[in-house]
C-alpha cells in the first residue's frame, strides 16, 4: 500500500500515520520527494481493507499495491480449475452448451425445449423456476413445480441441470435438484446469498453484476471460495452502459481477462449479452473464439410466447443453425463442443 | 403500446399479430404508412409487461405509451405522501437530517456520535448493524448487539432510528428496533427482500440501485406498495459512471424528477453520493436546493479508525458546521430543517 | 412520429399540435384512449429533426417512428457496399488487417514496423503523423514528415496506407498521401471535419466516438455520404464505461448490429479496444468471429519505448503468431484473411 | 511514479527498469516486498506522459502519484482566478447567470430573447451562430450573420455575449464578436481547436465532453493555459450514463471537487444537462447552492418552434420566475447575483 500525502504535510501528520501502520502490524517506508512524501506500507493483506487513511485530511490517496483477492487469483493457483460435474469437465479442453428456456412455464413446454436443444448438442438444460421480476405484476415462477420438471427433463434427455437460487431460504432445495447452482446478476452482491451457497457441496455459476467491476466480482467468487466451495465459475452477461439498442454491453474482454487473473472457468450469457436474438449466434461464435469455457443460450418453442424474455431466445430451428456453427468453430480453436456428434 | 413492423411485412403478419393482441383484450388500431405499417394498442397495463411481440421476426420494435408503474405515480395519487413517524412527517413541509456512522462499531462509538448529531440538530440517528461487505475479509456487522445499541441511543437522545434489513430472514427482527427500515442500494432489486419488508407496518427508505434507471426505481417502489406498505421513501446515492473520482455519481436530477413523476418523499445521500467527505456539505446544500425531503448523512468521531466508509465521514465539529450552513439555507428555500433550534 | 399528450390535455392542445403538424406537411392520426391521447403524424423525415414539440407543456413524449438516418441504412441500399482500394475489397469475402505503430515516431521504426507486418500478412499500414494528445507535453506527431515516410514504407512494401486526418486545414495534405483517411474517436462529430473528408474522393475509415450511441454513429456516417463519400467503413474501437480494467469496453455486438441496419463494412480495433496487449490476441479472434471485414492492430519494436500506447502495442513477433491464429479461424469462418500465404 | 513487478520478476528485469529511469532522468528507489516488488521513480512530471512502462511484459502496473497537470491546480496557484470583463468578474464573489437561445434563429427571435433576458438579471446572452448539429439535415447556424445580431443584442441591452467556437478557422472571426469563447462539449478534446483559441487574448468557457473524466478536464484547461491564455472557466453540463429518463446525467459534484483541485472558476449548464425545461430550476438552485461561479440556461421566446433544444428552453416568463427564486437563494448564499435589482 502506498499513502501519498498533501503537499505541506509536516512531521507530525508522518508520526501520526506511520505509529497507525506499525500498531496494525505494517512494515513502513518513507520517501521524501520535492513535491510530495510518499508512505509505503507492506503487510496483511486482510487488514488493508480496515483501514481508511483517505480520512485523515493530510492524505491525498492511499495506493493500493496487491489485489484485495486471494483464493481466486491465478498466483494462488497457477493451474486452471477443472471441474467435473457428472461425465462433463468444464475448465478443460471441453466446451459446453447450456440452453433452455429463461423460465419454467410448464411441463411440455419445458420438455419440448430439453428434447430439442439435447438434439442440438447442449450438455445442460437451463431454466428459471424462481423468476423475481422487475415489474410485480409480471409471472413470478413455478417454484418448487418447476424444479421438478427440471429433474423429469434430466432424466429423460441425460441433460444435467443449471437453474438460479434467488432466496437464501430455497438454497437446499435448489441444491436437492440442480447440478449447478446460478447466482444470478443482481445477486452477485447479495453477501448473504454467497455464504450459504458457499456451503452447500454443488458448482456455482456466478453471473456478472450489471454495474460490476472486475475486480468486484472476483470478490464475490471469494466468498464462495473463503466459505468452503472450490467450485465456482463466472458468467459474462453484459453490463449496463448508456447504449440502449443492446439490452446490455457483452464485455468479452473479460475471458480472456479473468483467463489471466484467475484460474476459474468462464462462461458467456449471450442473450442477456444483448438482448436480441438476432445477434445471439454472432456474439457465441464471438465468446468462443475469446476463449469461454461453455456458453449459456436462450431457447424458447414460441419466443413471442414466452413470459420472460422471448425477445432474446432463439427458436430451436435457429438453435441447431447455430450449435452447427459453432461446431466447426470449436474445432478450428482445437476445443470440441462436447455434446455435439461430430 | 405502438408495434411497428419491419419495412415488408404483409397481411398476413398483421393479421397474426391483431388477432393475438385481440385474444389478450386488447383494442386495436391499425396505421399503413408509405413505409411502415403501424399498429396501436390499448388494454390491460399490467398485461403489457407478459407481452412480448419483439420476439416475432416481423416487427421491428414495440414502443409501450403507459408507465409500467401505477401506485407510485402522481397520476394515481395527485397529492404528496406524507409519512409520519412519531412527533415528524417526511415529505411535507419539513426537511430531516438523518447522521451516524456507516456500521455501529460499538456502544460507545455510537452514543458519542448520537450524541453529537442530536445536539447539532439531526432528527434520526442510521447506523448499520448487519454489514455485508465487498470482501469477505472485511468487518461484517454487530448484528442484533447493533440494534441493541440503536434503541439504547434512541431512549438517551429521542433520535428515531434508520438501519438497514439485509436478509429476509432478520425482517422482523430489524423492525422491532428501527423506525425507518433502509432497503440499500444493492438490494434494490431484490425482490423477495422488497416483499417481505412490504409485509411490515414500518415506513422504508428506498436506496437507487448503483446501475437503476428511474423506472426501474420506481417499480422497486410499486413492489412495496403493492405489497401493502405505502410509506415509501426514495433515496438517491449516487450511481456508478466512468467517472472515478468520486465514488458514484450523485444524480441530484432525480429529485425534481421524482417529484414530478410520483407523490412519495426523496431523501439524498451525499455521503455514499461523493465517497469524499469534503464534498458532502456542499452536495448536501444542493441537494435541499434541488428539493429534497431530508438528508442521510455519516458521521463518525474518528473517521480513520472507521471500520468502513471513514474516508466519506465527517467528524463532529464538521457536521456541526455544515448543519448551521443548511439551516440557513432551509430558512431562504421555506422548508425548515426539523431539529436545528433556530 | 407519435406524440403522447399528457393526461387531461383537452381539445384546445389537441388542436394546436395537429394545426402545426399539417402546416408543416404532415399527415395526422389521432386516437383517444381512456387515459392518453396519442397523435400519429407522417411526413418527410428530414424535417421531422426540426420540430421539438417536446417543448410543449402538455405534451408527454414524442416517439420517433423512423430512424434519423436513411443513406447508410440497410432499407436504402440493401446490398453491402464493396469498397475497392488498389488490389484489395473491404466489405466482400476478403477480411484484412491493418497493422503498424500508433504514432510514426522515426524513418528507421516505421519501415521495421513495415516490413515486419508485411511479411506477416498485413495489407494495410497503420500510423499517425498529426497526434493531438490528452496532455500538452506529450509528443505531438512528426506531421507531413511522417506522411512522407508512410508513402515510403508503401513503396517498399506493397502495403496501402491508413492515417488519421485530425484538422480540417490538413484534409488535402493527408488525402495526397493516404489510400485510407480515418476519423478518429474523438472526432466522430467533428462535423466540419465530416463535411471536408466527404469532398475528398478517398476511403474514410469513421471511429466510434467513446460514448456515441449506435445512432449518433450511424449519423455522423450519414454526413459523409450526404456529403457525397459514399466509401466509408465504420470502425468499433470500444466506448467509455465503468470498468477500468480495461482501457475501453470493446462493444463487439456493434459487428452484426451494424451489418442488420447498415450495408457498409465494419472494422474493429482490439488495441483501442483493450488497452492491454495481452488481450489483442483473444479480441481480435472475437472480432473475426463475430463478422469484421477487418482489424487494426497497434505493433511496435520496442513497445516500452513508444512515445503512445506502447501498453497496448504487440512485439512482431506476438504479432505474427496472432496472424497465425487468425489465419486458421478465419478459414473456419470462410472468410479468407488477404495478405497471408496459406 | 511508482512501477509494481509481476510475482516472479528477477534481478535482470530490475536491472532493466532502473537503468531506463536513470536515463531519463529519474531518480529510483527500490522496495522489495515478500510478494511483490516496487520501484520508486522521482523526476519531471512533463517526462511521465512519456514513459511506457507498463508495456513491458513482467510490470504489473504503473501508479502515478503525481497530477499529470500544472498551471490548472490549486498548487500551482492557491488564490482563485478571478476573471474580469468589462464591469463582471466571473470567479469572484459575484455569481452571473448567462441566458438566451440555443441557436440564434433570426434578429427579431434573439433581440426579443436578448431584452427579456435582460429585464430578469441576466448579465450575458449566449447564442449560437455556428451549429454542427447530430444530423446533416438539421439547421446548421446562420454563421457571421448570426454573430452580428448577437453584436447588435449586446448594444441594445448591455449583456456581453458568450458564444460558441467550432472550427479552426472561425476562431478570429468569433473572437471579434464575443466577449467569451466557448468551446462545446464535443470539442473538449479538439486539441487544435483549444490551440487556436488559447492564442486569443479573451476568457474562454471549456464545457466537459459527455464522456471526460475529471482529470482529461483538467488537462484540457491546461492545453490553454500552457498555449497562454489564463482566462479559463470550467462548464459542467452533464454526462452521458445509462440514464434516459434526462439527456445527460448533471454532475455537480464536480463543482466542489473542480474548487478543491483548481483555481479556476466553474459554470454549470442544467439546460444540456436535464434536457428537460422542467428540471432547469430546480437544477440551477442546485448548482448555486454547491457553489457553482455562474450559470448558463436556454431561454426561448417560443420553445415548441425553436430550431434545437426547445424541450430544454425556458420561456421568458419562467426564467423570470427562476431568477426571482435564484436570487433569493443566492443572498442566503452571500453570494449576490449580479444584473439583480435586489
Amino acid at each position: 500500500m502506498i499513502i501519498v500525502l498533501k503537499h505541506g504535510s509536516g512531521e507530525a501528520e508522518i508520526e501520526e500515520i506511520t505509529t497507525r501502520l506499525k500498531e496494525e502490524g505494517f512494515k513502513v517506508h518513507l520517501s521524501q520527494g520535492v513535491e510530495k512524501t510518499i508512505i509505503g506500507a507492506v503487510g496483511d493483506r486482510t487488514r488493508l481493507q480496515s483501514l481508511d487513511l483517505e480520512a485523515l485530511p493530510w492524505v491525498e490517496k492511499v495506493v493500493p499495491i496487491l489485489a484485495p483477492y486471494k483464493l481466486v487469483s491465478r498466483e494462488f493457483q497457477p493451474v486452471d480449475t477443472v471441474i467435473r460435474i457428472g461425465p462433463h469437465t468444464i475448465g478443460g479442453d471441453e466446451v459446453h452448451m447450456m440452453a433452455g428456456p429463461c423460465a419454467v412455464e410448464s411441463r411440455s413446454q419445458l420438455l419440448e425445449t430439453a428434447h430439442a436443444v439435447k438434439v442440438a448438442g447442449a450438455t445442460f438444460l437451463r431454466g428459471g423456476a424462481f423468476k423475481p421480476r422487475t415489474s410485480p405484476y409480471s409471472f413470478q415462477g413455478l417454484e418448487e413445480e418447476g424444479l421438478r420438471y427440471l429433474a423429469e427433463a434430466r432424466e429423460q434427455t441425460g441433460l444435467l441441470v443449471i437453474t438460479e437460487v434467488v432466496d437464501v431460504r430455497d438454497v437446499k432445495l435448489v441444491a436437492e435438484y440442480a447440478d449447478i447452482l446460478q447466482i444470478g446478476a443482481r445477486n452477485m452482491q447479495n453477501f448473504f446469498l454467497l455464504k450459504e451457497v458457499a456451503k452447500v457441496n454443488k458448482p456455482v455459476m456466478l453471473k456478472r453484476g450489471p454495474s460490476a467491476t472486475l475486480e468486484e466480482w472476483m470478490m464475490a467468487a471469494e466468498y464462495l471460495m473463503d466459505g468452503g466451495n472450490y467450485n465456482v465459475m463466472f458468467c459474462e452477461r453484459g453490463i449496463r452502459t448508456f447504449e440502449t439498442y443492446t439490452r446490455n454491453t457483452l464485455d468479452l474482454s473479460m475471458v480472456p481477462a479473468l483467463h489471466a487473473l484467475s484460474h476459474l472457468p468462464v462462461i458467456v450469457d449471450p442473450s442477456h449479452g444483448t438482448g436480441r436474438w438476432q445477434l445471439v449466434q454472432p456474439m457465441a461464435k464471438a465468446a468462443l473464439a475469446a476463449g469461454a469455457d461453455g456458453l449459456i443460450v436462450e431457447v424458447h418453442p414460441q419466443p413471442e410466447k414466452a413470459v420472460s424474455d422471448g425477445k432474446q431466445s432463439l427458436t430451436p430451428p435457429n438453435f441447431k443453425l447455430m450449435m452447427q456453427e459453432l461446431s466447426r468453430l470449436s474445432s478450428a480453436l482445437d476445443r470440441p463442443l462436447k455434446g455435439v456428434v461430430g
